[in-house]
């Protein structure tokens, strides 16, 4: 399979489905603001910069927030790549 | 039950209802403000970053404003995730 | 009484009436300006952030202004909760 | 007579009235800018903070400018507080 | 050929046509932002400045994302100049 | 002659006229910019603050660009009021 | 001729013709973006300020980018002051 190792402060997650959302007990409900909140999966994890790190680990479901998140598609599966900053969560 | 980690400068809070407001003898005002004043309790709070601690700890009763906090539910209960600015001042 | 302790570069202030501004001759005038300069006496200060300290302590009466105050009553007082850049001036 | 202690980075000025104008020498045209430069004289400076200063002293006549300053009247007499940036030079 | 040498924080890709997307697994679907996707190659790299590098080497294939890239062509081939900041994630 | 001391990263430079800058043989075309470039003599330079500097003397001939600078008069001529960073070159 | 000396990050450039671009084989291709590519001569370099340096010398052919370049002209000759970070690359 294609491989993207992100660069610098940016994290790849791919997002997890709705079913997910059920089994674990955590929802994450429509609002009104345009940052909505998503779950996702880190697959991989910048080198980070200057005093930015992440203190989570590939495998980690998470939460995040972006407004207009950059996706890839590798072999039809769907990736968000984002900015460390926009991971404000770990489900543990 | 699920739990939530919060990452670098994120803290968790359970949003406080109107009757707890009654039983302190504090209560938030409507304003004109968009970011009218809420309170809630700290669940979970991040390892900070940089220069930026939370001079605040779980459990606290907090005060803290945010125009459109990131909400999430776990179990049915609703939680928001907010940064550490966002937090003004705890009640004692 | 439920009392507020306000973090990092957080004041609390007692916003005060126009009476006592006959009483100490000074007297803030209605601007056009959005942020009307406004007299409070400090209750009680954040302990400071990086590098930001307030020159002022508990009881003094200062010159604040702020276009939207977070605004909290604490049995049935009003109080509000402002960031120390926008205390100006300190009455002596 | 009330005085007025400035926070910080912030000085308090009297306006200087426009036959001083004509005394000195100086003229402030008016300008199709919102910022038209102002004359004053310090009555108080702030402590400073971080990196700023002021290289003036009371009792200087400064020329400053700023959109909409913040006014306060003492005992009848109207002052302006101002920060350190928005003075510009000082008439020697 | 001519040769273009970017300078500071500044990266020189070569745009890959959509046929270089199927080959790779990797496809970067449309979207509704205003800051879609490109994949390149590194012609060449900037010296850096300041704090900035580029955890990168020429030759890779990178995803970049970029409102408005700037481009120029050198001998009918177009090449786009883009900021580190610019250029998120690696093909390996 | 009354005399302006500038203040920090201020410096005061008196604008010249069309005729001199036939003589210099530099002209300053109109443009369809906001901030068409000027030419001035400087007539005194702030002492600078963290780590501004300006790298010309008292005499030197500039050019200078500003939106809408800040303008006095003394004793009838004009003069402007600029920060080090609207200065941009020395005729030599 | 007249001469003029750019000041902290500042570069003077000539601007090139349309007929050079041809010879060196890279085309500026007209672009929809508002701060399309052009290409110029370095005739001086700013002392350079804080951590500011421009890695190319007096002679270089550059790519830069700007909105609105500052415009002189001496001895009817058009040139471009431009800070550091408006020029992109070197033509080699």
């Amino acid at each position: 399979m294609a491989k993207l190792r992100p660069l610098g402060d940016n994290v790849i997650v791919k997002p997890l489905n709705a079913e997910k959302t059920t089994a674990s007990g955590i929802v994450l409900p429509d609002t009104v603001s345009k940052e909505k909140p998503m779950r996702g999966k880190i697959i991989a994890i910048g080198e980070g910069k200057e005093d930015k790190t992440l203190n989570a680990k590939i495998g980690d479901t998470v939460i995040f927030t972006q407004y207009a998140p950059t996706e890839v598609k590798i072999e039809g599966e769907e990736f968000f790549i984002l900015g460390f900053d926009s991971v404000l969560a770990v489900e543990e």
